[in-house]
């Protein structure tokens, strides 16, 4: 694990997102938030929320890092839905792989609840990326398709 | 979370599979496993397979089960590696979200250790999707594209 | 951790419950699960079913069992509301604390997302018990009182 | 999870208490620390520690903190036991839950090593509460009843 | 990790061992359990315990295991103690790691209990072994010196 | 847990060591890096690694840190493998017990991995110490023997 002790500690802020695409069945579903397991919007917020938080456990070259705000939001269409995390800390290190592990388990959790709804070919998740990030040495916004 | 105190015990197994996409000179990291974190490739296989059995922490509604097997392969390619991770176990439920939590983890694992060396419209993580289930009352293989 | 192995696996079920007194206008907060925090009982209930899932992990002497159900549930009254855990699995010991943990953290977890809108004087929990357990060679149901 | 990160860092400390209910041969268990279990007191003492510490990860909207100070300790009556917690942080929110965590899982704790000793009626927890905090922009001492 | 779902589950047990050296005036400390930090010997037993049951997360091959039952136990000398861990379960796979995880991480937890009472070069661990093993189809025994 | 908040934060290293004994067509394993389980010596690292961030879980009194860098070597001999693990945080204490917990798991990982090649009485793990510490009141440095 790389030695960040003597990097300035900034206020450093990431946004990443991932997309799940599921049937339109399935996303009325989401809006609902009536599953056999329980509201799958609400749960994955949690657990997002709970990944960024332990992302040095996770992923093991990761700083642990005094994580100040983590939020997941979420874009609806017809047949996916975007799940949007935000972390920040002020620290030595970014926060990118806490908000794109924050995007991949909420995006899992969602995809976990709606699993008895649909069949697996109908469901996955692509586009897990980073969509913004501020503070440090380098700036990055990505730039719309 | 779901009862599944009822249901027989049989062998379940589980392939899910996530790609990242990576600049070639990345990729190329990747066959070499010389980053300045370490070596990508046997880093991440080991938090997949770590991510498989801690499952039930990161996504809520999972049940524990006592993973009897997990391992976590490559394909590489040149501007992307494809991320493998099959999953067993003897239960009453099955190990699909294991896997893909397996999958999903060593992707943001490769993806953390190349980060140095690429912008970060660069990277992607595309495609993480369950490949193949077996055991429980349904059978399912992805058909190849 | 006393030694459970030559104990027959049974069904074992237990419910336990906790009550948190809270000011009406907190309780309101519950019912349109609007708080500035995110939706609190949807909330602890994630937080009591991992809870219950890792009580092995919190309770030191506990022994880590394949739990098959865990549930949430809450009756809400004008100035409290009680919040009831109910877990089961098939093993060679009870289920009894890991009702109670789950029980417990649900309750702190609501405490958590109410603490802004009120006094830590007009917040408690209180009367964290086991209800009913079944399974095993004693069966229990708490009188009514 | 709310942002925290604009709000100064303080010295914060926290002090809360949980009482468990269980006859007097119990409490005398407590006495001698000699149950089949181990020694109840301070095996709570070590899982309350532990809780304070990962608190963030319990209760899903804390925030990590850098935990400096956190204790456990007992005032011992005839048919009951309080239990006490004290959690110090610097840091840029409290450390309540922290101190309601500590109480709460220490008190699950004695109850898990007493369980072999009495019915299920005649133990329960009662009156987790907040008793004191410093630090931060509110103070709060709770009046003794 | 390898493949243990074919395997027939029979009962295991494993007891392994470790030795910390330290000053006479520091196992005095032990003797008393009388510390800065607390009681070394009753703590220690805590996180052996836990560490066992944990250890499929620390090592990362080792399986998830219902542990059925786990003890710390010791050994005082003059200027050394002996950590002895045993543990069993009814699996498909041994409890040699998690034995010895119990043995490293209560020694451990000593060692940083009595560190404010010696300089770092009274202090080691050594001799870290696995004594016993049944169960499966090897036996073992270490011959006594 | 003492209180550590009023000590000054200040850069802080420690280095420690453990040594594992095998016989030398184990340590063969170690160098090809080509066993059943997989490469010990990078699984290794990344175990070290991870219990280093979380050694404030594992061994009950120490104070969760902000570890800022972590790092697992080897020195191979031809039936031994010393294993050194580095950790620097900027805070009121000290990492040894960090750096003594990764020596100790990823030694315990090396193990693990190499167990299916000999016989339990042919490896154990000694001389588990700390080698050198700066920052803090007091300065250690071992003395070569």
């Amino acid at each position: 694990m790389k030695d960040v002790g003597m990097k300035p500690e900034s206020l450093r802020r990431a946004r990443a997102s991932a997309e799940l695409l599921a049937p339109p069945h399935c996303i009325e579903l989401l809006r609902s938030g009536d599953t056999e397991k329980g509201d799958p919007l609400k749960t994955a917020r949690v657990a997002g929320i709970l990944a960024a938080k332990r992302t040095d456990e996770l992923i093991p070259l990761c700083h642990p890092l005094p994580i100040h705000r983590a939020e997941v939001t979420y874009e609806l269409g017809d047949d996916r839905v975007r799940i949007i995390a935000e972390v920040e800390t002020i620290g030595p290190t970014g926060v990118e792989m806490e908000a794109l592990a924050a995007a991949s388990l909420a995006a899992l959790t969602i995809y976990d609840m709606l699993k008895p709804y649909c069949e697996p070919a109908e469901m996955s998740i692509r586009d897990c990326r980073l969509d913004e990030k501020r503070g440090g040495k380098s700036q990055y916004k990505r730039k719309l398709p």
